[in-house]
């Protein structure tokens, strides 16, 4: 791997807290996926953009910077992409999945909010997020009480996720994507038409169509590819460059149709087909998924903002005109069926739709400490599910390593229960 | 006092818990209020009422039911109480400030929610509520994500208050006000005239005025009534009949007046003037009141929803016709400044006023465990207060005694640092 220690150091990187991150990353990547047998070979390129994500990628957002390009950070699917891209800017999405950085956080922060916040902020207070000095701003989202407030705190720039689905809250929605093109034109200076809106609507939509693709693999009876993998391939496509993660996604994809022709699965063993639910898992982390796919069990759908929830809606693309567009995409993401919506009928729907589709035989609701509405929400799903005879299990956890053992002990038991 | 067992038993109330509860919330309010030396005399008609909020109020309910009445349960400040009230609809508050209950709630909710929330639950599935059996239904809000959740989990019809306080936004949060109108009008099978609701807007004002005028007191020197006491008559206001409330309320701003006069002080020392801030104390907890008075602070100002937040803004009485009224209680509830808003600001200028109004020494942030929002917001306002050389000290607790001794050592450090 290329040396990106003067680039660091131009950066105002803490070069020794970088490299004690680094090899945090390296050896949690090497634990929850290195292990597994039967992996598809292109994984090898994913695996190496994970790690870019810490040089390459902080190169070529240099670069583009350099040329007068701008950037931002995100830290959530709603922030609509397409936007960003129609207008040369290129949407960074920051939230942490360290468990090293999370201790830094307290200085700064309350101690029981979720890990996935404290990392980010404390990536960023140790001075250790090679993405710090690349964004000209960050533009953060209203979807929960601690991401909100860190966002006010740190004088973010907030879209708002309202928190109902009337027709009033489409109209509130609907004028912050508006607002926030504004943001993209003033911030680079570019004005978006429609042709360039409509080539990045198709962009993105390509990207989602790919994960798609990728996802219908994980249908069939012997998926070519581990719910471990396909996790790390959606957490790629969050750091990597769009075209270069479509181009390998695309070339993943074809391997795993040679793969289910020739009859290489995933999985030595035929465990129970388990979806994942509740909250994401950003770059770094993949303990639940590890823990449970190395105690046999298969995820062959994972329904969180790291897994289907991402690509599952596509932007239409029947409209010419801006305004058209524009409403497109804020249907397109109004549509996501975040926990942070009241009722949320919707996700129970399409988790219903995913365990028949992907035939699961059971879930796992991953839910990271004090996420209130994932949590909650589970218990309203687990309730849902049981009538469906679909058993659940609810694992609250954050990104240390100390409940590895219980948590896996758990899951065996589940394990097990599912098989009778 | 009346023994209501065969009330309590027609309600379905389980009587040995509840008699568990009532022994609990006699022993706290014995500890929290009873130890106060020069307290007002009208302050045995509100340790009276809070005695009644399991006895006397109960059956003022019931008799209201029996009558064909109608009442709902409702858990925030949000829920504008005159539109209720104007359909003949008594809105009972349902927070729960119980420590006893809380552990009842783990059955059906996760641990790491605020204590608020589970003591409300609590209440209810140990069958100790009285109130459980005398309302028609729940209405909720959407103000934090535990609170949020819960109302889905349990199917109470939920409020929408928006995140942001742009033009949009007010919309979203008009049109649930007239919703809950309709939502009124249907329960009760009474139109709301504009009669009516001029008469309940003004009655509303009346019990927000005379808890202002209560409230001024306490800008004297040598305030008449303790931040106890005002928090007992706060409490109370959530509870009992609002005309009873507004008599008693009256008759004690007279005492007031009168102790003023006659030289009568609430405190026997001069300690630090203290504003307490962050989450509310609902009726049966008190917990950071008493430590803070009974180590020799005085809570002058209290800007929580169980104080100045309850009754700092009048709506405009000036509108005629039922669309004004509408759009001027909407106005009213949109201007509170919940820690809910992203951003904030008006809540640090209001406390910024408070600081001036009531020269103010110091404040204390009082969070109850995993309110992600107000704990968040209490660093920027810490940091804002830094700036002007007001000290702040944030304190994160539940309802249970076992960190009263850690608290109190903290407190009178803080105590002792204001008064060097």
């Amino acid at each position: 791997m290329k040396d990106y220690k003067n680039l660091l150091t131009a950066l105002e990187v803490n070069l020794e807290s970088h490299e004690r991150l680094e090899e945090s990353l390296r050896r949690a990547h090497e634990q929850y996926f290195l292990w597994q047998a039967a992996r598809p070979q292109l994984m090898a390129r994913f695996d190496a953009s994970c790690h870019e994500s810490h040089g390459a990628r902080v190169a070529e957002i240099f670069e583009h910077r350099q040329k007068g390009g701008k950037s931002i950070g995100t830290f959530c699917i709603y922030v609509p992409d397409e936007i960003a891209i129609a207008a040369g800017v290129i949407p960074i999405p920051l939230c942490g999945g360290s468990a090293w950085a999370i201790t830094h956080a307290d200085k700064i922060l309350p101690r029981d909010i979720c890990p996935l916040i404290r990392s980010t902020f404390g990536m960023s207070i140790s001075g250790t997020c090679p993405y710090k000095k690349l964004k000209d701003f960050a533009v953060g989202e209203t979807t929960c009480d601690a991401k909100k407030k860190a966002w006010d705190l740190f004088g973010f720039k907030v879209l708002e996720v309202p928190q109902k689905k009337k027709s009033a809250d489409a109209s509130v929605w609907f004028a912050e994507v508006i607002e926030f093109k504004t943001m993209m034109e003033e911030l680079s200076g570019v004005s978006i038409t429609p042709l360039k809106l409509a080539e990045s609507i198709r962009l993105m939509n390509h990207k989602r169509r790919v994960l798609q693709r990728i996802s219908e693999y994980q249908k069939l009876p012997e998926p070519p590819i581990s719910g471990l993998d396909a996790l790390l391939v959606s957490q790629v496509a969050l750091n990597q460059d769009i075209n270069a993660f479509i181009a390998d996604a695309h070339a993943l994809a074809y391997e795993l149709q040679h793969r289910v022709q020739t009859g290489e699965a995933a999985y030595k063993k035929r465990g129970p087909r388990i979806l994942m639910a509740g909250s994401s898992s950003p770059l770094g982390y993949a303990k639940i998924h590890y823990i449970a796919e190395s105690s046999g069990l298969r995820i062959v759908a994972d329904e969180s903002c790291t897994g289907s929830r991402y690509f599952r809606n596509l932007v239409d693309e029947s409209h010419q005109d801006l305004d058209g567009m524009l409403k497109a995409i804020a249907d397109r993401y109004f549509a996501i069926d975040c926990s942070c919506f009241s009722p949320n009928t919707e996700r129970l729907d399409n988790i219903m739709k995913i365990i028949d589709e992907f035939q699961i035989q059971g879930v796992i609701h991953h839910i990271l400490q004090y996420c209130h509405t994932y949590n909650i929400e589970a218990r309203a799903i687990e309730r849902a599910l049981k009538k469906k005879g679909i058993p659940s299990l609810i694992i609250e956890t954050d990104y240390s390593s100390e409940d590895e053992g219980q948590i896996r002990t758990r899951i065996e038991a589940f394990a097990e229960m599912i098989g009778k």
